[in-house]
């Protein structure tokens, strides 16, 4: 089979992450840019109120890079919302060739992937990822309005509310850097119970990170963290068994953005966060700064990312996912060789 | 002000369509490669016959150009349906990793620029570009199920029930060369009304248009062909005067997919044919084959897309649209330099 991993070289510039109340309560409330203690985003619906966060994480990403959307070649955006409105409005005064992309929950990693790309061959300069979710927007075009305080599942995830913006650009004086991808295939094994997206995502996490290590000849040993998207507790451990029936031991190095970003003592979301915005503030608030830190030096990040729509489950149809897959390192780690 | 446009160095080797009857009774019916007398496809709903012409239209563009799925290194792929499930069901028994986009009716032209950079970098072989609409399953999304019989605007387009594939990889022996891309910047200019989506989307392709001819030096008179997705009459009259007042008259070379497709003579569409599948039909029915056969030499193919929705109409926003570049030629101008 054909090889599907992509060395790069380029780094993540700077990021930002903006997030809501919930998420600023929760464990990472410290590391987040910018919140909102009413999810409102001073907009009057929660569509407006994600398009907004997508333009403050953005122009927050710009001011840290020191930079302006003039000096980007290209914005690669997404999110849940129907025909992707909180990135084609949140981003449209932005001066900038514009990708929009639909990865489900995987889009920030996506769009990181097309950026560290087109950045790596010298197509670009400068290309920015940026992706968000809105649990209130979400509930409403998923499942119901809240205020029909609908009863939820005991392996449903909580919509994360926030949006991650990133700047790649060349690898020097960069927070991390980009090694190389691994763009997902989609994978479908029947799952038909969008209360359980973690279940139907595993397996596709599971094709991707069984793929990269084949091509690059590494093992769970050799990072300090394999970090997936969403897949929350219950897809997480799924995956785990899924890795483990392959013979690969991730647990020691093993987490998940969707349960870094609650408490699970404190906040009840059941089976942890999920949507395009919680791997984009993770990875913004947290991840980066510690791989910029030098506390973490060799990291995996999967997004993850559950292609159906309340119409195709409807109709009776499963759950196709994807995993997208970026392999990112410290300066000190910068020259390592994977091969 | 930075360049958006990016010089190339591939080709699209193969291409096919898949359409509906209406499509296959207008004046390009001999061209495609497949249709459906029912538009159904043989599937049960108007979602799965839609995704069924994604998986027929790709499949149809390899087999054309003698590959199999295992040969691509992406499938960069999207449609107007809620979480584009048109290409993640109809795409998802391919082994291939997968980039699915939101472009709305601009997806191909989207795909085929993130194909050609990554083919033209040396970092893909073969990439693929799909895209896809159904007029059913657009109609019963955006406005209202076909069964209601809703009476239509007179500027209101007809959504393509089609389907486009192309494989793209090296020049040699190609359908049609790219030359270069720009990816479009998102631009919005007020209008607000969803049954003329022609004159929201005549600025953004107003915008790339100019913006390629100022770039890379050329005009109107160097090409046989400059071709929008589809602005259709009412759009693409207002994108020629939008052009005229620029000084730059584009009349003698200008067309428009959404115009080619049905006639209006015999075939009431109102205001032409539209959707993710308008010009990913005509390109790879009528305009590639041309390319190839020598009849056309130098053409720019302009994806256009509105990239508003049903609920960000309702809450009042405008619509904001986009239009993404490529300028393509025969084996006969493959060398043209056009700076």
């Amino acid at each position: 089979m054909k090889k599907a991993y992509i060395s790069t070289n380029c780094g993540i510039l700077s990021a930002a992450s903006v997030v809501g109340k919930l998420e600023k309560q929760g464990p990472l409330g410290a590391c987040f840019d910018l919140h909102s203690v009413d999810d409102r985003f001073g907009q009057k619906t929660w569509e407006k109120a994600e398009a907004e966060m997508q333009r403050l994480a953005l122009n927050t990403a710009l001011a840290k890079g020191e930079l302006s959307d003039r000096d980007l070649d290209a914005i690669f955006a997404g999110d849940l919302l129907n025909q992707c409105i909180g990135a084609a409005y949140g981003l449209k005064d932005f001066q900038t060739p514009y990708f929009g992309l639909y990865g489900a929950c995987s889009t920030v990693a996506e769009g990181l992937i097309l950026a560290s790309l087109l950045v790596s061959s010298g197509q670009m300069e400068y290309a920015a990822a940026v992706a968000s979710s809105h649990y209130c927007a979400a509930e409403r075009q998923y499942r119901s309005p809240i205020e029909y305080g609908a009863q939820r599942a005991p392996t449903a995830q909580w919509t994360v509310t926030g949006a991650g913006a990133f700047i790649v650009g060349e690898a020097d004086h960069a927070m991390a850097f980009v090694k190389g991808v691994i763009p997902g295939t989609v994978i479908e094994k029947g799952v038909r119970d969008s209360a359980n997206m973690g279940a139907a995502m595993a397996p596709a996490a599971t094709h991707t990170l069984l793929r990269f290590f084949e091509e690059t000849g590494t093992r769970p040993s050799d990072f300090d963290l394999i970090a997936t998207g969403d897949l929350g507790y219950e897809g997480g451990d799924i995956f785990c068994q899924l890795m483990a029936l392959e013979g690969v031991d991730i647990r020691p190095v093993y987490n998940d953005c969707g349960m870094m970003i609650y408490s699970r003592d404190t906040q009840d979301t059941h089976a942890g966060g999920s949507g395009c915005g919680c791997s984009a503030t993770v990875l913004a608030s947290y991840l980066l700064p510690k791989l910029a830190a030098g506390e973490l030096h060799r990291v995996l990040l999967m997004g993850t990312g559950a292609m159906m729509s309340p119409q195709s489950i409807q109709q009776g149809e499963s759950i196709p996912a994807v995993a997208h897959l970026i392999c990112l390192t410290s300066e000190e780690e910068k020259e390592w060789e994977l091969f």
